[in-house]
C-alpha cells in the first residue's frame, strides 16, 4: 500500500508502530486470548494500563506529587464546562484570552457557569495573532489560556507570568515541545491531535486547586470523583486511553520532548520558509506567532487553487485543506508526521510555482 | 490459540467477526491506506459511519422521526446527570424506580439537579427483586428505570404504563429483547455491554421531550446541541462508535432482535436450570426477575468456591466472580456470548457436583 503523507488536523497520524500495536490488542491483548475491546476495565491487565497512561504524564511534564492526572471522555470540550465548574468559585471572577474558536467556546461554557472576564482577545483579526502585554487580574480565581490555535494556526511561544492559577487548553501542542509544566495549575487536552484517537481527554491538575469553589457538584463534573477513582469512577474510554498510552511510550522510547521538539522545529521551519520564499504562497499569521503544529497559507493566485490540489493528492497528500473560517491551506505538523512528509509536500509546492508562476 | 469463554460484565464480549473487522480498520479504514484512528471524523467515510450508526438504532428500535439518535462519550454515568438537566424543569419533580447500585446513581445525580422523588425501591432486600404495584404521580416530569441491573441480577420483565414521559437506562440488556421503543421518551445506553467497546452511550429521545426546562444550559451537556451538530458538535469517540455500529450490524444481518432474543432465552435456560437443579448453587434474585443478561448465583458450599473457581479456569472460562456486592457468581450471557460457553459452564458445574456434593 502506497504512503500516504497525512497532515489532517485532528484526529491526526499516528506512529505506524501505535497502529500496529492498536490493531493487534483488537484481537488479542497481552496474549490474554481475548481483544482488549472486551475484557473488564477492572482486570489486573487493563489497570496496569490506566496506572502507566497516568504516570507517563507526570513524567513528560515533570511534575510530581502534587498534581493528579485523569482520563475523561467528552473531548476539550467537555473540559470548557468542568474548569469553571470546578475552578471558579460562586463569587469569583474567571478570567480568558482569546485567541480563537475554541478559546471563545471555553468563554462562552465559562460565562453559563460565573462570572468570566476576557482579558485580551484577538479575534479583531480574525485571530491571526497572539495578544500580548495585557495585565492579568491578581484577584481572578484562574487566567485560561489557549496554547495552540488548530484552526487559525498560532502559537504561544511564551506563557504569561501571573500569580493567580494558570489554566491551558494544550489540546493540538501537547507535548511538542518544552513547557515548565509546574508553572499551570491545570492543563488538559483532547488526546485526537498530538497524543492519541479521539475519544479520551487529559486532564493534569494541581491537587491544592480543587475543592474551593462551595458548588455541590455533579459527581461525573468533578474533578476530585475521578481522582478518588483513578479514573475509573466509571467505565473509562478503554481503547483510546491504550492507545494513548502507547503513542505517549513511543514518543518516551524514541528521546522523549527534547526529541521531538527538535524535529517538530526542522518541519515547521522547512514548511514556512518554503512558504515566505514561494511566490504562489503566503502565511496567513503574524510570523512571530506561527504555529508549529498547524501551518495555515493561502495560494497568491486562488484561481490555480485547483491545479494545486490536483497536484498534492496526486503525491498521496491528505487533509491540508484549511478550515473554512480562513480557507486556503493547514499542514498539520504533529508529532507522529514525519520530515519526509514535509518535503513532499514542499516539493509539490516548489513544482507548483516552477510550473506557474 | 485456546477459545476463552467471555463472561465478563462490562466490557462485555464481542463478536469475532466484529473484532477482526475494528483490527484490520486500526491500520487499513475502507482502503484509505489510513488508520480509522488518524483520520477525520469530518471525512467523507467517518460521517457515513455516523449516520449509519444513528439510523440502525431507530431500525432496530422500529421508531420514526420523532426520535433522534445522539452518541456521546462520558459513559452512561453522564446521562445519570443529563436525563434530569434536559428534562427536569427547575419547579417540576423527577421520579425514579430504584432497582440497584445504577439506579441510587442516578437518582443522586437528580437529586443535585432538582426535586426528586424515589417511587419504589428494592434496596431492603439487596435489591434481588424488581419493585412491582407501586404508583407512577402523573406530574411528575419522567419516570425513569432500569431495564436490568448488572451488579444484581435482575431484569424488568415489562414495563410501566405512564402518562408521564419514560425514561430508561438500558446500557446492560439494550438490543437483547424485543421492548416497544415508543413507549419512551428517552432510552439510554453505555455501549460496553451489549452493543460495543467502552467509550461511547447512545442516547434516543423523542424530540418533543426536549426544551421544556427554562434552564440555561452547558453546551455539553445540552441533547439539543448534539442532535443539530449530528453527534459532531465536538470530536465524537471516533473508534468506540465504529465498533458500536459494526456489533449492530452483526446483529441485524443475523436476524435482528428475534434472532437473539430467542438465542439469549435458550443461553437463560440453559444456565438458570443449572442453577436450580445442581445441590451445589443457588440463585440470589426473585425468580419472576431473573435477568437474561447477567445470571448471579452463589455455591451452597462457599468453602468449596476454591475448587470451583479451578475448575472453571482450566475450562478456559473467564469473567464469572460476582461483583463485591452481591459475591458468588455472575455469569453475564450478552448477545455475542455463544451457548456453546453457556454449554462449558454448565458442565462444569455438573461436573462439581459430581465431584463434591
Amino acid at each position: 500500500m502506497s504512503k500516504v503523507h497525512n497532515f489532517s488536523a485532528g484526529p491526526g497520524i499516528l506512529p505506524a508502530d501505535v497502529l500496529k500495536q492498536a490493531s493487534d490488542a483488537c484481537v488479542n491483548f497481552e496474549n490474554l486470548n481475548l481483544s482488549l475491546l472486551e475484557i473488564s476495565h477492572r482486570s489486573k491487565n487493563y489497570e496496569n494500563v490506566m496506572d502507566e497512561a497516568r504516570s507517563i504524564i507526570k513524567e513528560l511534564f515533570e511534575v510530581g506529587d502534587n498534581y493528579e492526572v485523569i482520563y475523561l471522555g467528552g473531548g476539550a470540550s467537555l473540559q470548557f464546562a468542568m474548569v469553571p465548574y470546578n475552578l471558579l468559585s460562586e463569587n469569583g471572577t474567571a478570567a480568558y484570552l482569546n485567541t480563537g474558536v475554541w478559546s471563545t467556546k471555553a468563554i462562552k461554557e465559562a460565562k453559563i457557569i460565573g462570572n468570566t472576564k476576557v482579558i485580551a482577545s484577538s479575534e479583531d483579526k480574525n485571530f491571526n495573532y497572539i495578544p500580548k502585554g495585557y495585565e492579568i487580574p491578581t484577584d481572578a480565581d484562574y487566567f485560561h489560556i489557549t496554547s495552540n490555535n488548530t484552526i487559525f494556526g498560532t502559537q504561544m511561544k511564551s506563557f504569561p507570568k501571573t500569580s493567580i492559577p494558570l489554566v491551558c487548553d494544550m489540546s493540538s501542542d501537547i507535548f511538542s515541545r518544552k513547557v515548565n509544566a509546574n508553572d499551570f495549575s491545570l492543563i488538559y487536552a483532547g488526546a485526537q491531535k498530538n497524543m492519541g484517537p479521539a475519544g479520551s481527554t487529559m486532564v493534569m491538575v494541581k491537587k491544592d486547586a480543587l475543592g474551593k469553589t462551595g458548588r455541590k457538584m455533579l459527581s461525573m463534573l468533578d474533578y476530585q470523583v475521578h481522582i478518588k477513582g483513578g479514573s475509573m469512577y466509571n467505565t473509562p474510554p478503554v481503547f483510546p486511553i491504550y492507545v494513548t498510552l502507547l503513542t505517549l511510550k513511543w514518543l518516551k522510547q524514541n528521546g522523549g520532548i527534547a526529541w521531538i521538539e527538535k524535529i517538530n522545529q526542522q518541519k515547521a521551519d522547512c514548511l514556512y520558509n518554503e512558504i515566505d520564499r514561494n511566490s504562489l504562497f503566503v502565511g496567513t499569521t503574524a510570523i512571530e506567532d506561527r504555529s508549529h503544529m498547524n501551518a495555515c497559507f493561502l495560494t497568491t493566485k486562488p484561481e490555480l487553487e485547483v491545479e494545486f490540489d490536483k497536484m498534492w493528492n496526486d503525491a498521496n497528500i491528505s487533509g491540508i485543506r484549511g478550515h473554512r473560517d480562513v480557507g486556503g491551506y493547514r499542514a498539520s505538523l504533529y508529532n507522529a508526521l514525519p520530515l519526509e512528509s514535509v518535503n513532499v509536500l514542499v516539493d509539490v509546492m516548489k513544482a507548483f510555482e516552477n510550473k506557474f508562476a
